[in-house]
């Protein structure tokens, strides 16, 4: 590894905020369980509630309708349930329809089995086809929970996640919104977006690796059963003593995220333009996915024919770039993208795809270096082809 | 609460020891997903792999055979369950026996159903009764789980785990071993507890809270299907992107605790014989539970006649001592506990138990001054007490 190193990969983890790292630090130098009744103990519990309240914030909902989970996957694990309470009954959903971009936690379906999970088509662009859910509604038993990403991880596409949930909501259903690469990044208030129930992650927008949160539209529609069950805790919904270093981190990362949101989308947007213009004038048939319709202002995914993902990966990571080929997977190999798939993307120009995603520490000359470093991959490239 | 406080609840949890804290601050200072391929996911996979490795030394197993995960109450959530893989076969469980003494997320039995739980018997002196338990395996179709702690919570009380695994062995059943506790206190290596599976917790050991592990015998042993489900880590056992800080100074914490660990046992055993002594002296009708047997070195827990627990803890509480009236429960109230219940401690007697639990930071002055406090409110109650 280069010791100069530029990290342009904030959607697979972005680095701590300072303001998270703090709330952690002053967090760690508290002892005590937050269940004990002694001062100690009601320290720690005033933290986590504090940092209740700040992620609360980034939905624009009452904190007591924040389940704090370990991470975005087990939130999400949380709310993907064919049983529900929904208004303070039992419901019972007769699928999970899932857009075809969705994360793989999401489309593992988790609670539901395999046979409930029907997948909502992309349109070329990687917005979810809205007349092919309608349809879906009308062919299927009711009711059903849609799940939709706020925006997607690999390209950024923003989702029309309240034109889908009407139609949903119409029919009885229910949405869940993965918004974890959304939140902090655009706005994710639970108004606006429509949703019964979001899914959040700390660590993609400025927060500790470790926890996340499920934010529910109203305390009468929630998850009917925990996962993890022994204590009490969250009401219930997630038993075990908290993670309170790693809460009081995402509390931080939220407030921090949420206060400098509107300007950081445009100055994320200028770089991303920038590096984009960078692209263009280094391979003119490079193509950007989605970059007709709204993305997130910090993320650009894209490839040059004849480009592979996996070499330009590694050229990159050993000239000190640390870029992704689309979502970090847990195998850690380079596989080809089902979103790209979805969006009927040529297979082959696929496999060369990459992505960047900036943050909070990301200056012009990130995208700058990427460009020059970038170029030499793909001179190189073609010049061996040339001599083929 | 006063300035100068004495933290006397580690069982409750420890406070974070210098060698984790320093550990975490090295993992929040490094971006990136362990999922991810370029220098800074391998630096931060690297981490958790190290910790792996720590964390492991403290049952004397390879580190492949540790599942990491959000704490001990998920750990044993993805250990109970009638569904395992045992010896690369599926077994199926016709019960879950629990000691009488668990802690409430075991006695929960979690994916056993609750007709499936079976409750062990303990003895007066808080042991496992091993002739009830030889009984009820005759009388129960096989193969059952047997959960049995390592060391109770509350009272410090050393299983006779060995013993007992022999019996729920010789009738093809396993032994799930909560040693939270036990861990980093006394020996737990998996050769001598001789169990199938054990349940740790980070932030018991002097570790950050919101890490935990389960640990197995074999490879060929494990849970069949994990909770949270999406991306492929921990093999399969646990989807989402690792807490790697809280990980990091659970591996760290575990390296400290292990290594001191002869040293502290005889240090803190002192310190509590001391505190017993002073109880003694104070109230010479003070009952130490658990004392005719094997013991934790750190924990004491105990009652006057007559002197509430509830009472007492506050009055501590605001005499700056963190003390604790048996298990913190996740409602935050004084509930008579189950274990003295068990134990057959008559229910008054049980409504005045405290819990004093020692560890790393504890001193000698932290004894003397908590029974000059404890004598004070003593003394206090029994004065009413005549008055009235």
């Amino acid at each position: 590894m280069q010791d100069q190193r530029t990290y342009l990969d904030f959607n697979a983890s972005a680095p701590l905020h300072a303001g998270a790292r703090a709330a952690m630090l002053a967090a760690m130098d508290c002892p005590g369980n937050p269940s004990s009744i002694h001062g100690e103990g009601r320290a720690v519990r005033a933290l986590i509630e504090t940092a209740r309240a700040q992620i609360a914030g980034l939905a624009g909902v009452p904190s007591a309708q924040v389940v704090l989970t370990s991470g975005g996957t087990e939130a999400a694990n949380l709310a993907l349930a064919p049983d529900m309470i929904v208004q303070n009954n039992l419901a019972r959903f007769s699928g999970l329809f899932a857009s075809a971009g969705e994360h793989a936690c999401v489309l593992g379906g988790h609670r539901f089995g395999a046979d409930q999970l029907q997948i909502v088509p992309l349109a070329r662009d990687g917005v979810i086809d809205l007349a092919a859910l309608a349809k879906m509604l009308t062919a299927s038993p009711q009711p059903v929970m849609l799940a939709l990403q706020a925006a997607n991880n690999e390209t950024g596409v923003i989702q029309p996640v309240a034109q889908a949930a009407a139609l949903v909501h119409a029919r009885g259903g229910l949405v869940v919104c993965d918004a974890v690469q959304a939140a902090g990044k655009i706005d994710c208030t639970m108004a606006r977006l429509g949703a019964d129930i979001l899914v959040l992650s700390a660590h993609k927008l400025g927060g500790p690796k470790g926890a996340g949160a499920l934010v529910l539209a109203s305390p009468a529609t929630h998850p009917r059963a925990g996962l993890v069950r022994g204590g009490g805790q969250e009401r219930g919904a997630r038993a075990g003593t908290e993670n309170v270093a790693a809460i009081a981190g995402f509390g931080a990362a939220a407030v921090v995220a949420q206060a400098g949101m509107a300007q950081e989308a445009v100055r994320l947007a200028q770089l991303r333009d920038k590096l984009e213009d960078f692209l263009r004038d280094i391979a003119d048939d490079v193509v950007v996915f989605g970059q007709g319709v709204a993305r997130l202002p910090n993320t650009s995914a894209f490839a040059v024919p004849g480009v592979s993902a996996e070499i330009a990966l590694i050229g990159l990571d050993l000239a000190g770039f640390a870029v992704s080929s689309g979502s970090a997977c847990s195998s850690g190999k380079v596989k080809r993208s089902h979103v790209l798939d979805a969006m009927a993307v040529d297979p082959g120009l696929a496999m060369g795809a990459l992505r960047i995603s900036l943050g909070w520490s990301s200056v012009p000359s990130d995208v700058t270096a990427f460009a020059d470093a970038f170029e030499v991959i793909v001179r190189r490239t073609r010049r061996l082809k040339n001599a083929a």
